[in-house]
């Protein structure tokens, strides 16, 4: 079910070629859910690995200080062809990583956080495309952040690590795309925070990027998800275990980090999901009357609280939402228009109905922004209930029309 | 500006024998915005002090505990007349108290949290209405809460204090009414949380409520609204000086209940009102880049926390928000029409378009069930920008029609 806005072009339905560049056949328009792994159209990339690439030489950041040495955590899938043309850079949100896809080990029971996506016939088609995934400097999942050693002190930096942009992840990111020897990417491609940087390496890099995936994301983040994260923030600084940022070696400050993923869990769905998913179900038939958590939607966020402190640093929250907030291309660069008039790269937009969190609306005002400069562009705004979460879960919807455009087929 | 759901009737238009009965003239259809004080057509109910009414019997609550003695906060404004059949009855929401109206002291800098809306020819007529604002039991603000004693203990109750509902709250507030000698209420009205004890009032106690005025409210506590209280129950609870609810002499947890009341204040502003109000505005021209607040909406959320916390308890957030939840018509009487057919007053809905707390859809399920039932009902919705805020803050628009209401004009 999709809608497709004024300047949308036909992304969706099949065109020939593809057979004819021995490509498998694409997902046609609507096909059916793709459940993880059982689509027999579709393969999985098997056991991957995470690489680490690292630079002795620092990297003068936005702020003017310089963060050096400096790691980035990063996988690939497929095979990068003889000529160098057909890689592409996926970009994760606040909480992902550098494992997009596959499993790490046999037995690993989860697969990477865009695994439906990235796969042999999958729409990033390891048969033809070499997929590679960054992780973002300022996390806490392989790469450079403030858990990592500061070489002035021998300590983790802790508070002490610079604050950072989204401007500094991508400049670190070009820095690994030069590594691995590549001019210029087939596509970038990320959702939320992912498409903040795909748009990044578009005005940055505009020779380096020949298409952008951009998925439930915004050119500048509005009032209300600087709030969500500045409350985020507010709770994690407050935990006393938090004690300034030089937690390491001791306890984290869990219950900070607990709430302020509480809050983004709760944006990024739907209140219609909500009330589909958990609606007022309660753990016993009656209410228990005592202060303790009953309903299951508190047992839900209670247990998304406790994971995200088994694999993410609180520190490493507190930087990357900055980086979140700080984002904002008109401002930076005088103008939407004068951001977009740098870009080189054709241009596909992905929202969801439901997202209250990245709109429509604000996919909207860079598809409007690119017609107005008469860039290739195709915004689609998909039906979902899903709310910003759509992005990860609404898979199936989405295969098509980014198999058509990464293939090609555009304005 | 108002859009009129089909079975909406007009309660905003003038009628005839306003001034055939000695009053002042209502507000016309769209008046000019009133602010607060300075219009010369209403005046003020001056000076007012807080009452106390208190009961050696205990409450008999819905969970089985029992609660005594118990007092109730309130104030009341105009006079009752000789057949006692001119009382309305106010009740407020989450962080509100008695004091709807008028100062406290003639240099009192802030008026009553209704003070817009109750006075001399305000909708709340204090010329013809004698009108009582109650507080809550479990609350704060001079009502029995778990800030006060327990007589077990001779300490406060602390988290000790049991579990309360909505009709445990409106329980007590019957008895206020029976020792005030009023048989029959001509109205009771609320907005957010006082329109669920608005409409509990109809339920429970049908022969002595006339008319009831439920604003930018609902018959039960969605799954989102669920979520947010709980997570803002899950800061106040992992906040150390909270210790069990034992605090009172101590440090009260005012980390957890700041970052609580932050996450409610962005819940009753509309994006674009966040938007409006603050923007992306910054304490300088240029981004600091450290984790400290910088942006115009955290100094905002800070304050609010920290004035908050200069005038509520912890614990009474908890139990509040708790009775919240628990709020569920359609569960506690089988079914919305089993629950609504107890009731015989007519009813006033009001409801803001961009109040995403209790959107106009939750006015709409109780209208539309009034309606079935065939019971005399007006159900508007208010465009407005202000979010779940507009109950308080737009007020032109409801003046109009909660006066006709009140007037008598209707189905």
């Amino acid at each position: 079910m999709q809608r497709q806005s004024p300047i949308s072009h036909d992304l969706a339905s099949g065109g020939p070629g593809d057979e004819a560049r021995g490509r498998r056949p694409m997902p046609t328009l609507l096909p059916p859910p793709l459940a993880r792994g059982v689509d027999p159209c579709v393969g999985d990339v098997g056991v991957v690995t995470t690489h680490h690439a690292s630079w002795h030489e620092p990297l003068v950041l936005e702020s003017g200080a310089v963060l050096g040495p400096v790691t980035l955590a990063y996988e690939t899938y497929g095979t990068l062809d003889a000529t160098r043309s057909n890689a592409i850079l996926l970009l994760h949100a606040l909480s992902g990583d550098a494992h997009a896809a596959g499993r790490h080990t046999p037995d690993d029971r989860k697969s990477g956080w865009w695994d439906a996506m990235v796969g042999p016939g999958k729409p990033f088609d390891t048969d033809h495309y070499f997929v590679i995934c960054s992780n973002v400097i300022g996390g806490c999942r392989g790469s450079t952040g403030p858990a990592s050693i500061d070489p002035a002190s021998g300590q983790p930096y802790g508070a002490g690590f610079p604050v950072i942009t989204i401007a500094d992840m991508v400049a670190a990111q070009i820095r690994l795309i030069d590594r691995l020897g590549i001019a210029r990417l087939h596509a970038v491609a990320g959702g939320s925070m992912g498409g903040f940087q795909a748009l990044q390496w578009a005005i940055a890099a505009p020779e380096r990027v020949a298409n952008v995936v951009m998925i439930a994301s915004s050119a500048r983040s509005s009032a209300q998800t600087v709030a969500w994260n500045a409350i985020g923030r507010r709770a994690i600084i407050a935990d006393p275990r938090w004690r300034g940022g030089a937690y390491y070696g001791g306890e984290p400050p869990v219950d900070g980090l607990a709430v302020a993923r509480m809050i983004g869990h709760v944006t990024y769905l739907s209140e219609p999901a909500l009330e589909q998913k958990f609606g007022r179900t309660m753990q016993h038939a009656t209410p228990a009357f005592t202060l303790a958590q009953e309903f299951a939607i508190e047992s839900y966020l209670e247990h998304q609280g406790r994971v995200f402190n088994e694999r993410f640093d609180a520190n490493s929250y507190l930087y990357i939402t900055k980086a979140m907030d700080y984002w904002d291309v008109p401002q930076r660069y005088g103008s939407l228009d004068a951001a977009l008039r740098r870009t080189s790269a054709r241009f596909l937009l992905l929202s969801f109905s439901s997202d209250w969190l990245y709109p429509p609306a604000e996919s909207r005002i860079i598809a409007d922004g690119l017609t107005r400069l008469r860039r290739p562009v195709a915004s689609l705004e998909l039906d979902s209930c899903a709310g910003h979460d759509a992005f990860l879960v609404d898979v199936a919807a989405q295969c098509a029309p980014l198999a058509r455009f990464l293939g090609g087929a555009l304005p």
